[in-house]
C-alpha cells in the first residue's frame, strides 16, 4: 500500500506551490520537455482518448505568433518565459481508441460525428492532462504558470489552421523567480467547495 | 530552487499510478477527506475562481441515491467504493470572485449573465481540480478511480435538485486493492501528443 508523500513533496506539489509569473533566464530543454510529457501522459483520462495536445511554443518566431492572442496583461510575462505551453484537444483523439482503448470496440463510433460529446470530452479531458501538466512540471522542479487570458479563435488560427485541434489554456513555464510572485489569492473554506454526504 | 521529487514519489503520482477498481474494505474518515481538500484547494484555477464542488459519497443512503445515474458496468465497483466523490461546479461561482480575486474589482459582472462564459469556465477549471483531485489522493496514499460513465442530469436532479450546481465526474476513492486493476492502456507517443516550435 501506498504512504503519504513526504512533507517536503506536499509542499513543493501543493502547500507552497505558486502560479509563477516571471523567471531565471536559464531554457528548458528538449529532454526537460520530454520528461514532462513521459510523467503527464500517465495520468488518467476518460476511455484512455488522451484528447489533449501540446504545443511547447520556445521559438522567438512561435513566440510572435502567439504574442496577438494573449491579453495585454499577460504579454510581456509569456514574451520572457523560456517555454509557454499551449494546451490543446484534437477534435479527431477519437481516432486513436481502436489502439488506445481496445476494451471496448464501439468507442471510436460513440463519437464520430457527435460534434457535442467530442467538445465536452476533449475540454474535459484536456483540461485534467493540463492540470497534470502543470503538477508534473512542479514535480521535476519546474514552475508553471497558467492562463486563460488570451484569444483562443486567434491561437486556433495562428498555431492550427487545418482546425483539427483547439486551444483550451496556456502554461508558461521555467525555473521559477519567486520575485515575480502576486500575493497568494485565499482559498474557499471546506463548507463551501464541499460535503460529506 | 526546486528539486525534482524523488522516483518513489514520481511513481506513486505517475509511472506506477492506475486507476483502481476495487479498494479495501477499510473506510476513510472525515479527517482525511479534509486532508485531501486541504490539498487540492492550492491548485490554480483561471482568476482564483475555484468552481469546483464535491459531495463525497459515503454513506449508504448517498450512494443508493447515486446509483440509479451510473452506466452499468460502473454499479458494483462504485456500490463497493469506501467513497465516491461527484466533481462538480458551481454556476454562481463568480460570487466569490469580489473575496476570492479582488485584484480585478469587474471579474464577477464579467460573468453575470454569461451563461456561455460559466460554462466553459466551469468545466475546465472544475476539471483541473478534479486532476489536482486525482493527484492529491494519490500523494495522500490513497487511490483514485475517475468515471464519466454516467448520467449527469440524473446526478443533478438527485444531489443538486436546486440547478445551482452541475456534476462533471466521479472518482471513487479509498485504499487500494491492485487485485481489480485492469491491463493497462497504452500511452500516444511524445510526436502525436507534442510538438517543440
Amino acid at each position: 500500500m501506498s504512504e503519504a508523500l513526504s512533507d517536503t513533496a506536499l509542499k513543493q506539489l501543493f502547500f507552497d506551490a505558486r502560479t509563477f509569473n516571471k523567471f531565471q533566464p536559464r531554457p528548458i530543454d528538449d529532454a526537460t520537455l520530454h520528461s514532462l510529457v513521459d510523467l503527464m501522459k500517465w495520468g488518467p483520462t476518460s476511455m484512455n482518448s488522451q484528447p489533449a495536445r501540446v504545443v511547447f511554443v520556445r521559438s522567438p518566431e512561435a513566440k510572435e505568433k502567439l504574442k496577438g492572442a494573449l491579453m495585454g496583461g499577460n504579454v510581456d510575462k509569456t514574451m520572457a518565459a523560456p517555454v509557454t505551453a499551449i494546451v490543446a484537444y484534437d477534435t479527431e483523439f477519437h481516432e486513436n481508441l481502436p489502439t488506445q482503448f481496445p476494451a471496448m470496440p464501439g468507442a471510436r463510433d460513440m463519437f464520430h460525428g457527435n460534434a457535442g460529446l467530442i467538445d465536452t470530452t476533449g475540454l474535459r479531458n484536456s483540461s485534467l492532462q493540463g492540470a497534470y501538466l502543470i503538477l508534473a512540471a512542479r514535480s521535476l522542479g519546474l514552475a508553471a504558470g497558467p492562463m486563460s487570458g488570451f484569444n483562443n479563435t486567434a491561437v486556433d488560427a495562428a498555431f492550427f489552421p487545418d482546425g483539427k485541434w483547439k486551444s483550451n489554456f496556456l502554461v508558461n513555464l521555467g525555473y521559477g523567480d519567486a520575485s515575480g510572485n502576486h500575493p497568494r489569492g485565499p482559498r474557499l473554506p471546506f463548507h463551501t467547495m464541499a460535503r460529506i454526504a
